[in-house]
């Protein structure tokens, strides 16, 4: 067996929620919906926002983990994708993504093996934050025939991977050494700034960070290296990196889809707005008491590390808590909906979220409230941990 | 197509972590790791503490999802199992389980008509709190030809769904009256006593949940109607059901697996000790300045809903905060692993951590050090929400 020959499997889900032609009334529930329209226009909008700006997209696949998505992304003007995973990245070019770099670290023989055949069958990029990560893939890499582009991560404030600036030129040039990797640039995410909720807040967390991108840049020239590209950025924060002068790509993957954690960011005068797009169906199975409804969508089906859902256009009812199960909404008896009756949740983080599913049910029309599933997409990477 | 034809996919896991036969060393991360020295003594020692008490044991299968673990709870001496989904169900029956009570109500007409199709194949239980879920129920029961087993839920306490307990009897009068069904029993479940730290909190709140659960069974025998099974309980509690005097049977789910929510409760003199036998297996993947070190397992390989999961065996290391796909690790330096070594983590909560993963890696003299992969379980209803 080969590498990465591929596991065939039969899916979990013993059938689908819906299929492609049927009203949108008849989308069986708990499920994950895409409101197209909605999604169509924020990929439209998001490519405007970079016109002209001396950005590129590279928008990040972990978000949605669906390879009709990134085609789509792509075919919009995005460069290719980011994914998060070596397993998400073979999903991808499996299905045909000739460019994905992987925003993360990839350390063990076993994986490097792996990521230096993806890297024979399309452009990959990894990030490094030691030079002991790039010696080891660069000996996987030259002893398949593959090369592989390789990113300093910088740690530009979020506290999590990657070297100082100060030390970036250090590392570049160790990279510049080894054969079989080609040293591509910076990677200078600050993660922890897109739900900082002022927007004065991200624009201070991002100059920070546009600074130590500078730095660690400088730092890599003052070596004689060119730094091609320096990328980051997420849906919170992109604009600033956008007008930052030292970004030129970057790798929002929510604005997609948006969630309930995102929308409770304030927007400042430069934020572009997207649309919730993302929705779990759910149904009211029990009104035990006057004040309570209980749905069909718990913690297995709407991800509550960054909180609870909120309900869609539903101002009077609250999602008050989830167990594994079970969702309990709350509110005036009379704004509750009945048993039996729908609503759609806003998830309250998405990527999470997404990853609960096999399939993605992509609505034409949800707005109208009358709206047809167009079709069903896989969630090729869901569960693509390794 | 019929009703429950299955949907063929292929699974989106790329690759599997392991092979039966490898070192556990070799195991690729992050993966699911059962214990199965530990699972086989937690699956004995729960059997010995019902022998004899006049209850039995129906586990709760919403915690690990997997046939094959359902097929050797039985063999053991439990009943049937419990689901908390009409697709959970269906995973179950199509792998031969024979007897599956779901623990919630189910309600819509395509639901409706694929549990009766079920329940021509396997004896199905489902819970009822309102009289138009049983008729709806008995309607399409009624159709296909098909018995179904109904239970009243009563709320004993967890303030989700049931009925009172005075109104247990009105309920059961309603479904005594409708063809295709059986009235069961009730269900009695109080899911919040679960957590609750101290050992005089769970038996006092189960002493209410017991006198709700007798209020009912009489107010049902005051109707005429013999009360079959009175059914609840969970791990963290199910001690002071099986000596209350009137449970007969019992549901936990987590004693097989165990996780850190649970071991924070304090024991009290009566209670089972379970041992952790489900791990996620991670990788340190960048040590990136003294003190922390980020491995690979975030909130997509260990669900946060109840809290970080706990590094095992590793006392001075802290699991400090999750993202999608990184974890971060703080401690003093030296006892925190260098790149590149890996460690176990024992899972905030079990339930949505296991519904993560496709698979389970079942190892043989994990607590030596050197155990051997002796299988890998399918997680067959894994994302099974319908």
């Amino acid at each position: 067996m080969s590498a990465l020959a591929t596991l065939p499997l039969f899916a979990m889900s013993p059938w689908s929620a819906a299929q492609p032609g049927a009203p949108a009334a008849q989308i069986d529930t708990p499920a994950l919906l895409l409101d197209l329209d909605a999604f169509d226009r924020n990929l439209a909008r998001m490519q405007a926002a970079l016109a002209g700006s001396g950005t590129r997209l590279r928008p990040h696949a972990k978000s949605h983990k669906c390879p009709e998505i990134a085609r789509r992304q792509i075919a919009a003007g995005a460069v290719g994708i980011c994914c998060q995973k070596l397993a998400e990245a073979a999903v991808f070019v499996n299905a045909g993504i000739e460019d994905v770099l992987i925003t993360n670290q990839v350390v063990g023989p076993a994986k490097l093996q792996r990521l230096a055949e993806l890297a024979t069958r399309a452009r990959i990029g990894v990030l490094v934050d030691h030079a002991r990560q790039a010696q080891d893939l660069s000996a996987a890499a030259h002893a398949r025939g593959a090369r592989v582009d390789v990113y300093v991560e910088v740690d530009v404030g979020a506290g999590r991977c990657g070297v100082r600036a100060d030390q970036a030129g250090a590392l570049a040039a160790q990279i510049v050494a080894l054969p079989a990797l080609r040293f591509a640039g910076l990677h200078c995410y600050h993660g922890s700034a897109q739900h900082l909720r002022r927007p004065e807040e991200r624009q201070a967390a991002i100059a920070a960070a546009a600074a130590h991108a500078r730095a660690a840049r400088d730092a890599v020239e003052a070596a004689g290296i060119p730094v091609g590209i320096i990328t980051g950025a997420g849906t919170g924060s992109f604009v600033h990196e956008r007008d930052s002068g030292v970004y030129n790509e970057l790798q929002p993957g929510s604005y997609i889809f948006m969630d309930r954690d995102y929308a409770d960011n304030t927007a400042g005068p430069d934020d572009i707005r997207f649309e919730h797009a993302l929705f779990v169906k759910t149904t009211v199975q029990s009104r035990p008491v006057p004040g309570r409804a209980v749905v069909d969508a718990g913690l297995k089906a709407s991800s509550v590390d960054s909180g609870m859902p909120a309900p869609w256009q539903q101002p009077d009812v609250g999602y008050l808590k989830a167990s594994d199960e079970h969702g309990v909404l709350g509110g005036d008896d009379g704004a509750l909906p009945a048993m039996g009756e729908s609503l759609l949740l806003v998830p309250g983080h998405c990527d999470p979220t997404v990853n609960l599913y096999d399939e993605l049910v992509c609505v034409r029309g949800l707005a109208s409230g009358a709206g047809t599933v167009e079709a069903v997409w896989k969630i090729e990477a869901r569960g693509a941990l390794l």
